[in-house]
């Protein structure tokens, strides 16, 4: 294998398609990716971890693009037998997809970390890319409504982001650790960029951000990181983004995403639809075409960040 | 819901096409099966239940008939996506019955008892009859072969019962207990006949009778106890009775399964190819067709027994 030229941080379909883009271009072996695992839930006795499935299914070309979540040609004979017997069906698990999470559990419960068993799954897929889980620890995104604190996956599939959004936390992430996989791509001597996804900045990247050891990495690094916009012309691409920063009482613009990260960036990408904000940023701002409907678009998005961080780099060796 | 009339023995496949006569014939509620469980095993950190579930498609009218185990109509796409990342597929589990495997895992995890978790899948299929686990207890048939101990699955399934049986141990079953719902359906005053299926008595019908209280609960039982020939004209209807009866210097023959019986039994089922060995048994004997290949020869061998077990009650009655 290569060494990691490129860390993506990313959470479900936005940064997956990302990675699919940067897993095109680069080189065999020179993508990681460190997924949120705070979506990650038990549910029928078994551990779901939908952000990493997310990205194991779209780097193996056997997603359902469209759907944004599960696997094309799925079948859900599972479900309706489930429904039969009274089982809770809230939360779709089509039959092929139910090998990874019966698979994950069993490897769990026999003591493997998520990081092991997520390596595992890639290898079966074929993947010559990092797929990393953000922590071997769990760590559980707890949503504070108007109706009081939800889990993660209460809120976003059963509830359908319908309650107001007053703040979030995220349950176990102070103690929280890198696994040694994550210390090793942040200490790749190729590294050349790392990116923050098009991600929900507040459901799907704060609660990387929450783990102490994995901000200290990131303060520390010495390669630009760089966040793409999941705003575009006022609007999230899909997800209740834009309905979140509204309910936080947060303008829905780049601005806010990029002021959300603050410090942590010495970059930003942003949809050339927002071409006009430019000059209101601080840090150094790449315009292009972010909506990523086609994996062309993917790739172009990727290999420009990429450039991008190139050029951030020269442009903060020049301020020094 | 009406009294037990008639309480099977049973183990799998043979068993449940006699369960399913029963059924058929019987007022509603009047049915109780003690199903084998020394089949049951953890598998993918999931807990699998053969007899019970074969017991429960049958009488669902959900089982696939001519396979002999598992659902009609059945999906393998969990198998698939299982064989892709490298998991276990020597043991085939179609996408709806997995719904049955994963629900009663968690209904087990979160402290229900087998036979309630069973229970609430009876009355999922709107099963009229009480299927109840011969214990709560965990019990494993282990299988001792010239090739060492083998756990019964890997005997039956991955093995396909090659190895040549040399003796049965049945672990766990010396501290088993009977269930409430068990004791009830032997103190029923309503019961009529105690029925031991067409079960292999090594592998199926001897776990039930190695439960100390399954066994007394038999032994001062008031009503006939009537078991059904396995055996039909030197062979095994299914599976691999004969085989183990051969490797374990025993004669293939009705006379041999009666004698191993020995005691319990207050009658003896033969089928009519077998006719001529009737006045070799120490017991009554009813002689009938009991190959049952269609619904309509369970019917009839229900209803047969279920009248024989008058009979040998008033021979019984007659004799004091």
């Amino acid at each position: 294998m290569n060494g990691i030229r490129v860390l993506v941080l990313s959470g479900g379909v936005g940064g997956a398609k990302l990675l699919r883009g940067f897993y095109r271009v680069l080189a065999p072996g020179s993508l990681a990716a460190l997924i949120n695992t705070g979506d990650d839930f038990e549910h029928l006795a078994l551990q779901i971890s939908p952000d990493i499935d997310t990205a194991l299914y779209t780097l193996a070309g056997l997603a359902h693009v469209e759907q944004g979540w599960g696997r094309a040609g799925e079948t859900w004979n599972f479900m309706a037998g489930l429904e039969a017997i009274g089982g809770e069906t809230w939360f779709r698990l089509g039959d092929a997809d139910l090998a990874l999470q019966v698979e994950r559990t069993r490897r769990l419960r026999a003591g493997e970390t998520l990081t092991s068993v997520t390596r595992h799954f890639a290898k079966g897929f074929g993947i010559a890319a990092e797929i990393l889980p953000m922590s071997d620890d769990p760590v559980a995104t707890r949503v504070i409504t108007d109706e009081g604190e939800l889990a993660f996956q209460d809120y976003f599939v059963r509830r359908r982001c319908r309650p107001a959004v007053r703040g979030l936390r995220f349950a176990g992430a102070a103690n929280a650790r890198l696994s040694d996989a994550a210390h090793a791509a942040f200490a790749s001597p190729e590294l050349e960029a790392i990116i923050i996804a098009p991600s929900n900045p507040w459901l799907s990247i704060d609660p990387l951000l929450a783990i102490p050891e994995l901000r200290e990495a990131l303060d520390s690094a010495t390669v630009p990181i760089i966040a793409i916009t999941p705003i575009i012309a006022g609007r999230a691409v899909k997800g209740p983004t834009a309905k979140i920063m509204d309910e936080l009482g947060i303008e829905v613009s780049p601005l806010s995403v990029a002021q959300h990260y603050g410090d942590l960036l010495d970059g930003f990408v942003l949809d050339s639809r927002d071409a006009a904000l430019a000059n209101r940023f601080a840090i150094s701002v790449g315009i292009i075409d972010t909506l990523m409907t086609t994996a062309e678009i993917s790739d172009r998005v990727a290999r420009t960040t990429h450039c991008l961080a190139a050029r951030f780099a020269r442009e903060s060796l020049d301020s020094h």
